[in-house]
């Protein structure tokens, strides 16, 4: 049997995804990536696979048994995290998209997306300690003063030091303002923080030798809510003037959760005791700086969704492939050989949902790190304020919809290998169990939802919507006047109506002063979005694709399969998705007409 | 806070279930239950619900931290397991609807599958010794010779001795014709069966003094394929004449699962060396008796999925009225306390998801095993004849329909709870995982969905199809002649319409000799059903409530949440589940056009 664990880089679907559906081949032409080029981001890719496949892969297991240990304030990390993070710092993955001006390569946030959809294929809890890092890297980088950037950001950008985001307490979770963790000032300018943070990713380890945490605080004299918090940086250990690493700051770890999933990654309940910390950006601001870090997470997270589906989705295919059980309908009482089940059209099915949705969430994720990188970089200042939207309209979905696919995806890859899906040993479980987290952190996906209707629709006065919706329509014509497509635009235009209005529907309630219908609906028109979004990339795909096939070039198989996922996605979930147009419109009423006690045994 | 791991048996719910949804009070009249009311149901419910909230749920952690240990071939299960199950058996709840020919009680299995719930939401690991000695019994009822129910039913009715099914075999699962246990004659009447058979529910533990195997083996003559299979009983101990216990038998657990969830449930690899079997029915004719265990097994099982639900929903919402976080919508800045969070409208679309699906389910279930009684007990045996149809139909929808929901319902138990539900102890998790083999075993739904299609469709000529629909299409004209409920009838005759003609596609596609497009359709179509026939319970359901509140009687709070449930379920879960019919309609097509190999990286 082939190894069931083994996993390949999807280089040339990725390269697809950000050539053909989300169109990353307009940075060729700007000023600020002169080196990028998608024959570039190809050869950067196909060794980042080999790296991924190679170094990363193998320990996704090891995490997973052994997971880290907390002693005397120690945490060591599964057996060869350590040596696998050191020679991914040594390869400089760490830095692809980094400043050059702090040691970075400069290279684009949609390259670097990329390349992290194979780190977290290959072993999503050893992957989780660098995602956290360029986290401080763009709050820094965003915030910081010019010592501050100096001191921390080129030991960041190589991963010779990593960093955490600090941002939950027992009571503070979603609801950040009612954070607790103090902040005093010193008077010499830097701080004391003391209180005690929870689910700390890599709040602790072994594999660098400082840790730079981001801690929200309140100052004694902060107005209440989330209008009082700053945003602190309070190294592991401070760094001397030299840059060397100078005395053990006043903060430790004092357990390591037992979790679900991601065994591998520390999770760290953090204590900081008067703790010395150094103020990011202004007082009172700390919420601005952390949406900045919360937004590339956001999107990293979303790729974490596309990268366990695939991951999920290429285990499912080898099983179902060689599996064999039963015989062609019809044929039961002959002596013909058994089949593969990936032969079986419900097999089929499952793998067809699962690659698809993949794909979908894969181009969503990408499309928005263009919009990053056009927002920052593009030299027209209208588009880069133009992307800008797009990025902040697109991200919620991003992170949301591929997270919720991810799980869906990796629960079909367990239900693929039937009785031995649930046995630990195949792996399909570990792959559930470390999915089940993406839905949840960074912001709950139901935060997700209500941040897009309530913030994302009315963004730049609703047009970074309507110029989405534009392309969407431009993509619906396509498919009518491509004669081997025509059939998707039906189903493709029905749902764009659906989606329209119910965006009409959330943004008048919100209008009228009844926050309570739009919010009730945010979960469904998230859904609907995603697959509405997605579909659009699918389809703009296909389109590709069929073009390529009429020239006679190109490889058949793999650009029949980008069509035949498309039109699985466009005609069959779809519409599925877009019938919640229903229930967004049927607002809060029925939602709070019983009672909380009522809704349970009474 | 409260002790979140508690939960409260839910009666009242499932005696509404079992009268207003299922119909149970017809059994009343008959006079193969002369001692059965509804009342009694009541007294019988209630006290069971005291046996698995004292002892059963106390058990539940237990099970999972501890599992089940093999050493030397002896399985100790979890602290505490083995006492409850004494217990169990002492109090005589194994033997509810048993025959009273052999010491059963002979009360409706309706009533035994109420209690059931009860057992498997208390503790799914203990819960499923017993749910596998009812299979035994239903099959040694059905098929046994009059010597061998004398010698093993009365012991395993009262439970003192358990059962179990051995069907799966390496490489025969979801086929079992391929499986290759060899069954040789000795000449004295009895067989020696030899071979492994994997995935044995409580195989073998220490909770019992006996242990009655049924075997599917292959004798040496027998045809290839499903018709050269025959049933075995296979002691662990043989049975002297006397009925005390003699020599042990030639069988042995091998190793134990490492699984995903239901650690408390010993999952084994059994080893059958020329042990001694006793033919079970003919030689040859073992399917169809094992259907006869798997039918009853896969309501059971279907149970389960309710039961994981209605514990995942107690759970969540308990939590949901006690954590606070966050302030009305547009109230941020102001000083007001946090609000419970099944205040915010998201959590509250959760609860109702998590609640109207398991609602439906339930009366699914119920209504499933109403249909058993009468179509055992009915004195008409033309109605007999209908509702072993009705029984035969809805049994796959009972069973994969209500583990789908109660894996998605147990899915959403964790997202309601945030971070904390990733963290083991906080129990959100377990549910998680021991409901994701709901859908695996006792065939796997995906086999369920082709049952549907291809056998069920077609029963009593489509007989027991249109007359289900006959009752739905009633259903619609009284919501419709309801004045509180009328505006339901649209979303319900809409998914009716759909419903009905998905089910003349299916039919047709595989009279016409394309069984391929009815199978590809399988897995969307019974998700319809599965809403379908739910929505139809719900609505009767909330008919009954609107009944008995226009009367003036009755629990207020109780009746009109049925009723937001049914609403919430009609008008927003329904219509997304018939948008369905556009796979369903697109036949295989599109599912094979890509190799296999080109589904994958390339």
């Amino acid at each position: 049997m082939a190894d069931l664990h083994s996993w390949h880089a999807p280089v040339r679907d990725l390269l697809f995804a950000m050539e053909h559906m989300a169109g990353a081949g307009t940075l060729e032409g700007l000023p600020a990536f002169a080196d990028f080029s998608m024959a570039f981001a190809a050869s950067v890719l196909e060794e980042g696979g080999k790296f991924a496949s190679g170094v990363l892969a193998p320990l996704n297991r090891n995490g997973d048994r052994h997971g880290a240990q907390l002693e005397n304030g120690v945490v060591t990390t599964a057996p060869g995290f350590r040596e696998a993070y050191g020679q991914f710092v040594h390869a400089g993955w760490n830095s692809i998209a980094a400043d050059p001006a702090h040691g970075g390569q400069g290279q684009p946030l949609v390259l670097a997306l990329a390349l992290q959809e194979l780190w977290q294929s290959a072993c999503m809890s050893l992957g989780l300690c660098p995602l956290l890092t360029q986290g401080a890297i763009e709050a820094l980088s965003a915030h910081g003063t010019p010592a501050q950037k100096a001191t921390y950001l080129p030991k960041l950008i190589t991963g010779e030091w990593t960093g955490t985001m600090n941002l939950t307490e027992p009571e503070a979770g979603s609801d950040v303002g009612a954070l607790k963790t103090r902040a005093a000032r010193a008077g010499d300018g830097t701080y004391r923080i003391t209180g005690t943070k929870i689910f700390i990713t890599w709040g602790e380890h072994d594999c660098a030798e400082n840790i730079v945490h981001l801690v929200l605080a309140r100052l004694p004299d902060a107005p209440p809510g989330t209008r009082g918090i700053s945003l602190f940086l309070v190294p592991k250990f401070l760094v001397n003037e030299d840059g060397a690493l100078g005395a053990r700051n006043r903060l430790s770890a004092a357990s390591l959760e037992h979790k679900l999933g991601i065994h591998g990654s520390p999770t760290c309940v953090m204590q900081f005791e008067e703790a010395t910390g150094f103020l990011i950006g202004q007082e009172n601001r700390g919420m601005a700086c952390m949406f900045t870090m919360m937004n590339a997470a956001r999107l990293n997270v979303g790729m974490q969704g596309v990268a366990i589906g695939e991951r999920s989705l290429q285990q499912a295919l080898a099983y179902a492939m060689e599996r064999r059980q039963g015989k062609p309908f019809g044929l039961q009482h002959e002596m013909r050989e058994m089949l593969p089940i990936v032969q079986h059209p419900d097999v089929r099915r499952m793998i067809l949902t699962m690659r698809s949705r993949t794909e979908a969430s894969r181009a969503i994720c990408l499309a928005t790190a263009l919009a990053m990188d056009l927002a920052r970089h593009h030299p027209d200042a209208a588009e880069r304020g133009r992307q800008r939207a797009r990025e902040e309209l697109l991200t919620p979905i991003a992170k949301a919809w591929s997270t919720d696919g991810g799980f869906a995806t990796a629960s079909l890859g367990v239900q693929v290998h039937g009785g031995m899906g649930f046995v630990e040993e195949t792996g399909a479980a570990q792959h559930l169990r470390d999915a089940r987290i993406l839905p949840i952190y960074e912001g709950t996906n139901g935060i997700q939802a209500i941040d897009l209707v309530t913030r994302k629709l009315a963004l730049a006065d609703g047009g970074a919507l309507s110029q989405l919706m534009d392309e969407m329509k431009e993509t619906a014509q396509q498919l009518g006047r491509t004669q081997a497509l025509k059939q998707w635009q039906a189903p493709f235009a029905a749902a764009l109506d659906g989606f329209a209005a119910s965006a009409r529907f959330l943004t008048e309630k919100l209008k009228e002063g009844h926050p309570g219908d739009a919010l009730a609906g945010a979960t469904p028109f998230l859904d609907l979005a995603g697959h509405m979004v997605g579909a659009h990339f699918l389809a703009r795909g296909a389109l590709a694709a069929e073009s390529i096939l009429s020239a006679g070039t190109g490889n058949q198989a793999f650009l029949s399969a980008k069509i035949v996922s498309a039109e699985f996605f466009i005609t069959q979930l779809l519409p599925v998705a877009a019938a919640q147009a229903s229930a967004i419109f049927s607002g809060a009423d029925v939602l709070f007409r019983a009672t909380p006690d009522a809704l349970g045994p009474i």
